[in-house]
């Protein structure tokens, strides 16, 4: 029998008690032996709920219990979650979390931590709630270079898009809902902000390309300033507007970005709604795959973090031989020195002195019409064409300053690949 | 160093070789150990090729060769590769395949004498070529209990449909354009007659529940039968049609199929085309999770057997601890005894009479419209409702009987969930 303790009885935390204790026989079947949860700890006083025979609010009851081999950290943050793993990982614990920000800032030495304590660091819930890709990558995908990554990581935010989209909301209508429907938090920041995508992407490509990439380095916008006139202008282009994160290797850096972007509607992430999440995984020898499924949510993250300690239980003792080196460079290269192509809406005072304005301004450019050709006679919109990305706001800026435009409304990057 | 021998020199069989020698680094750093093929076993002879190094017509050079640790048998079908794999186990070796007819067909056997002798039996290439679908679903769903699994497991069959839906061809003339761009094969009865999904579908439902589901219990329909009338029907009802391979946990008993259906554009598999394949898994604790990649060719079907060869050399000596029992009785619920929805399509001499008489053979139908509401006046099509398929087959028998009724012309399942 194995002994679990879990730390921090929230959603996930008591979502995974939940599913070992539904499932406990096929779970065992799977993993070869008995998978017991004998410590719930929280500060929180849970003696009066399903949890009460296990529940105690004094950590050291799991540290000083050498029965227990597998510490489940869902407490969150990097504050006392940090410590704990620590402490459990020198303890010679396997560790198994949910706790993005704690990866993406601590990773390289959380995992360093782990094989030198010969035991293992797992964080499949960390990323893309219950779809399972963190393992994927690291194994199904062993074969594979992988180019590139390109997901829709973060369930509130596409949520809110999709409301946009389908049913005409604006933004801030659309975020009401969500939060409504407990879909976005009462604060959303980390959401809408894309600071949580962010941390996603940055696990993602340090496993896909065996060293860290700091999610501090990583050029990252959200989703508040898009608008409905943007999405009309996507659909017309038989488009769809995504928060995307993506993430390509090019030579001995990275590029990686957090941003909404234009992508076709024949885009294999164009039909992920509502809160799933998928991710686009290139390879060398696969070509392309993908992985769609719940992006969060009590289960589907607790499912995750269980797949994680049945991986342990039939492994026993084998450690995990990845560790992410850190660079002595910033490997992320700079959003400004990359290629990219722009949609631009501008509000304008005289259409035609703005429309030939932007294209002595920007040369080449593809005007778009909306559905029936009659776009509003105060505003344009175009695309550019591909250019770095300084070169194209250094033009963009340069829009500002002249008299028959108004504002410039939109900027979007478009996602073709 | 672990030394690998490859039996069969075909498309996957060169393709594992070449995936090995081009990111030998990168694997090598990912297993924690060198993988060297030493030996390429094939009755072709192959001395002149970029293999001719490690060319032999001989397997007892590999069987007498006490360094090699891992067979990778991609020879296919049910004779010879089924003597060698069973030799390899045998002798203590780890196998890996891509042959989906003898996993199929001797799985049991085969898992239960690599469990014997401690080595592993692997086959994630066998179902889905590139795509993790068989690790996915015995580790990271392993917190799961699996209630089903669709998907389209067949990448020329879903290259014609796609064909037929986007360009209007015929199925015949779908057929010779997939031969023409290698998508079919000169036979390609075992893709078109549905057999090639079949067994996949048994593979992974074998691994879902735990116990052997036998493919030749499973009801299979091809996409023959298919018409392009049929299609524009299911484009007027927000529909396509696919070839779906579906398994679902029915208490005791199994219920599967592999038939042509009619699914929701809203569907996750409605917008999967050309040769890609997804497979859609549900559990209780996921909800679900798709999964979606290029379902077959060479690199992308030797990387999944590379992925299981470093799976091996990074847990020598840990042998997979399923097998899957055989049940004393047929555990797969017969097709007529499950409840379905037809789509059928007649073609009529008095449509009034012929609307009359489904209507009271049927009950309650809904006739079917094309775009601007004009069907031909020959043909009806209608939706049946969901009953026991045997009754709504005894009803469809009995149309054949009717004077205003010429031919039965289409009889389609709706696949709804």
């Amino acid at each position: 029998m194995v002994n679990v303790a879990v730390l921090g009885g929230g959603v996930v935390g008591s979502g995974v008690v939940d599913v070992i204790r539904k499932n406990c026989f096929s779970i065992s079947q799977r993993a070869g032996e008995e998978i017991y949860v004998k410590k719930l700890v929280d500060i929180r006083d849970f003696s009066d709920s399903a949890y009460g025979d296990i529940y105690t609010d004094n950590p050291d009851e799991v540290f000083n219990d050498s029965s227990i081999g597998v510490v489940v950290e869902t407490i969150g943050g990097i504050g006392v979650a940090y410590e704990f793993t620590k402490r459990a990982l020198q303890t010679g614990r396997h560790v198994v979390t949910s706790n993005k920000e704690l990866v993406a800032t601590h990773g390289p030495e959380l995992l360093k931590m782990a094989r030198d304590n010969r035991v293992n660091y797992l964080f499949e819930a960390s990323v893309g709630g219950g779809i399972p890709i963190i393992r994927p990558l690291n194994q199904c995908l062993a074969a594979n270079e992988i180019h590139g990554i390109t997901g829709i990581l973060n369930g509130t935010t596409n949520y809110i898009l999709t409301q946009m989209k389908n049913r005409g909301k604006d933004f801030d209508t659309a975020l009401k809902e969500a939060q409504r429907n407990g879909y976005a938090e009462a604060d959303p920041t980390a959401d809408i902000e894309g600071h949580d995508a962010c941390r996603k992407i940055a696990i993602l490509s340090s496993i896909a390309y065996n060293e860290f990439v700091d999610y501090r380095n990583i050029h990252t916008e959200g989703i508040t300033k898009l608008t409905l006139p943007d999405m009309r202008y996507a659909d017309a282009l038989g488009c769809v507007i995504k928060l995307v994160a993506i993430s390509k290797k090019a030579g001995d850096m990275v590029y990686a970005r957090v941003s909404p972007a234009i992508i076709s509607k024949t885009h294999p992430l164009a039909n992920v709604e509502d809160v799933f999440n998928a991710i686009v995984v290139k390879g060398d020898a696969i070509g392309e795959a993908m992985f769609y499924g719940r992006g969060a949510g009590k289960l589907p993250t607790a499912s995750a973090v269980v797949a994680d300690i049945i991986d342990i239980v039939k492994h026993t003792g084998i450690s995990a031989r990845n560790v992410w080196p850190r660079r002595d460079y910033n490997n992320v290269i700079p959003v400004e020195d990359m290629e990219t192509r722009f949609f631009i809406r501008v509000l304008v005072r005289n259409c035609d002195e703005a429309r030939r304005y932007i294209i002595k301004n920007f040369g080449e450019v593809s005007f778009i019409s909306l559905d029936g050709g009659r776009a509003p006679d105060n505003e344009l919109a175009f695309s550019t064409r591909k250019d770095k990305e300084k070169n194209l706001r250094a033009k963009i800026d340069s829009l500002k300053g002249i008299g028959s435009i108004k504002q410039v409304a939109g900027v979007i990057r478009y996602e073709e690949e």
